[in-house]
C-alpha cells in the first residue's frame, strides 16, 4: 500500500504535512511519498528533529495555492497536487492526501483520474463531527445537481459508511425543508422519489436542518451548494461558541478558577467539534481513493487522512459503488 | 395604535399568548385584540390569575394547528388566524402577531392582505441573535426564487434594520459558497450583479456560511430553500451545544460546583442564543405588517411581536418600501 501525499498544500505546509507523515510512517503500515519541495521538507524535519528514513520525496519547486483558481491545475501538473494526481492516475501510488485547493484537487481528479464508470457527478463527501460521525455529500463539489446525482450520493455514500465506519445498512436522509415528501422544490420532490425507490438504500426520508448536529442519519445526501453552506455554518457556529465559551471562562478570577476544575470536561467537550479525529473528505465517485484533509490540518489531522486513505484503497469501496450503480439507474 | 393577536396560533397557545398580550397591554400603549375560543383564553387568564381588562377578545372556535397544510387557510377563514388576516385586511387592526402555523400564516397573508406593489414575493424576514442582530432574508416562505427577488428582499431588509433598529446604511451580504462574485449558481451570480448595481444598498459582497454567526452583515439575502436549512441548522447547533454544554456541567460534584459559581455568566451565554428578544419575523412585501412569532413563544416572546408590530405599523417602513421598489427595478 502506497499513499501519495501533497506536502505542499493546506494552510500549515509543508511542516505540520511533513510532521503528519512521519506520525503516519511510524504508526501505519504503509509507503508513503512526500511530494514537493525537498530542500523545505529536509529543513521542515531537521527543524521538528523528525527522520525521513523510509518516506520517498518526490521533488518539485511549483505549487498551487489556496487562491488559485480549480482550473490552473490544468496547466500546472508539474505542481506537487499535480504531480500527485498524476502518480496515482499511473498506478504509481494507491492512495492521494491533500490539504491543498479543494477545487483544484477535485478538478484534477475528475479531469485526470476521471470517474468511476456510470457515475455521472463525483462529490466531496465530508465526515462531521458532532453527535455521532456523519457523511454530508455533496458538500461543495457541485453547485447544481439533478435527482439522479442525488440518488447517485447516497448510493456511494451508504458504501463508504458503511466499510469505514462499520454502519449496517447506514441510514441516508435528505436534506430538506419538511420532513414530508412534498416539501421543497421539485428537485427535492424527485430525488426523495428515487432515493426511495432505489433497492439497497435505507432511505430514511427528509431530514431537517435542525437534525443535523443530533446524527439523526448516517449519510445526509444535498446539492454541494446547500451543503457547502452547511459545511461552512457549523464551522462558524462551533468557532463562534468556543470563543463565547472561552469568554464565559475567563471573566473573572472566579469563572477562571472554575474553568480550571473543569479543564478535563473542557478538553473533552472540544473534541466532539473538531472533525480532525476522522481524517479527511473523500472524493466519492473519483475512480481511485483522493481525500481532502481540511485546509487547517496539523500533524495529527494529516495521520488520520493517511489512515483514512489505506481503509478507502482496502475495502474495496470503489469497485462496490461500480457494481452498485449499475443496478440503481 | 391597535395590535390583533392569534390567541390559539403556536405550541404554547392560547396560555403564553394570553399572557403575553396581559404584558404587553401593561407595558405598551396599545389597543390589543385576541383572537380565539372566548371561553379557553378566560380560563387560561383566571387560572393564571392575570386580567383580560381593556384587552378586546374577538371569538371563534375554529383553529388552524400546525400540522395543517397551508392553502387550508382558503377555506378557514374563521379560524383565529383567518379572522386576524381578515381583520388586518379590512383595517379594523394596524397589525397582526401569530404565533401558529407559519405556511398558513404567509398564504393567508398573500393571498388576502396581498403584497406591496411593485414586490414580486414577500419574504420571511428572521432575525437572528449570535454576535448580534442580523436579518436572514429569505428564511422560508419562497424555496426558489429568481435574481430579481433577491435584490428585492436585500431592499426591504435594508429598509426594516435601519428602521427598526436604527442601523444607518445596513451591510447587506449575499450568502454563497465563496466570496469572489464569480461563486454559486446562475442565480447567485445573477443577484451579485443586481445588488452591486442598485441604488440605496450598502452591499458588501457574498459571504459564506461561517460568517453567519460573527455578524459579517446586518441583512443575510438567500433563497427560502436555504434560509430554512440555515435557520433550523442554527437552531440545532444552539440546541445541540445547549445540551452538551449542561452535560458538561452536571458530570460530577466538582463540575456541579463549578456550574454554581458560572451561573450568572451562564444565563448571559444563554441568551446569546435566544432570538424571542428580537420579537418574530416580519412577513417582509405584504401589504401590511405581519408579525410570524416563533412556534414555542413564551409570554416574553409574544410581548416582544407586539412592541415589534408596533414599531414596523409606526416607522412608515411598508411605505418607504413602496417607494423604493420602484427606483431598483
Amino acid at each position: 500500500m502506497k499513499i501519495l501525499i501533497d506536502a505542499m498544500g493546506g494552510d500549515n505546509a509543508p511542516g505540520e504535512i511533513v510532521a503528519g507523515a512521519v506520525f503516519a510512517k511510524s504508526e501505519l503500515d504503509c509507503e508513503l511519498v512526500l511530494i514537493g519541495d525537498r530542500s523545505q521538507i529536509e529543513a521542515v524535519a531537521e527543524e521538528r528533529e523528525l527522520s525521513l528514513e523510509g518516506i520517498e520525496i518526490v521533488h518539485t519547486e511549483s505549487v498551487i495555492t489556496m487562491e488559485d483558481s480549480p482550473l490552473v491545475i490544468r496547466e500546472r501538473l508539474d505542481s506537487s497536487m499535480g504531480i500527485g494526481i498524476e502518480m496515482l492516475k499511473r498506478g504509481e501510488g494507491d492512495a492521494l492526501v491533500s490539504a491543498g485547493n479543494t477545487g483544484a484537487l477535485h478538478a484534477g481528479s475528475t479531469l485526470f483520474v476521471r470517474r468511476i464508470p456510470g457515475i455521472q457527478r463525483s462529490a466531496i463527501a465530508t465526515i462531521l463531527p458532532l453527535a455521532k460521525p456523519t457523511m454530508l455529500i455533496d458538500s461543495g463539489a457541485n453547485a447544481t445537481v439533478t435527482a439522479e446525482h442525488l440518488l447517485q450520493f447516497g448510493v456511494m455514500g451508504s458504501i463508504y459508511m458503511n466499510n469505514i465506519f462499520g454502519i449496517e445498512s447506514p441510514e441516508v436522509g435528505l436534506l430538506n425543508i419538511g420532513t414530508e415528501d412534498c416539501k421543497g422544490t421539485q428537485l427535492q420532490q424527485d430525488a426523495n422519489r428515487l432515493l426511495k425507490a432505489a433497492e439497497g438504500i435505507n432511505f430514511i426520508g427528509n431530514i431537517e436542518g435542525r437534525d443535523i448536529p443530533f446524527g439523526k442519519c448516517d449519510v445526509i445526501v444535498t446539492d454541494g451548494f446547500t451543503g457547502n453552506i452547511v459545511l461552512k455554518l457549523i464551522e462558524g457556529c462551533s468557532s463562534y461558541m468556543m470563543k463565547e465559551i472561552k469568554g464565559m471562562f475567563t471573566k473573572n478570577p472566579m469563572t477562571k478558577l472554575s474553568a480550571a476544575m473543569m479543564s478535563g470536561q473542557l478538553g473533552a467537550f472540544k473534541r466532539k467539534f473538531d472533525s480532525s479525529e476522522y481524517g479527511g473528505a473523500p472524493f466519492l465517485g473519483i475512480a481511485k481513493p483522493v481525500i481532502k484533509a481540511h485546509g487547517s490540518s496539523n500533524a495529527k489531522a494529516i495521520k488520520n487522512a493517511v489512515r483514512q486513505a489505506i481503509s478507502y484503497s482496502e475495502t474495496g469501496i470503489i469497485a462496490e459503488i461500480a457494481e452498485q450503480v449499475k443496478t440503481v439507474k
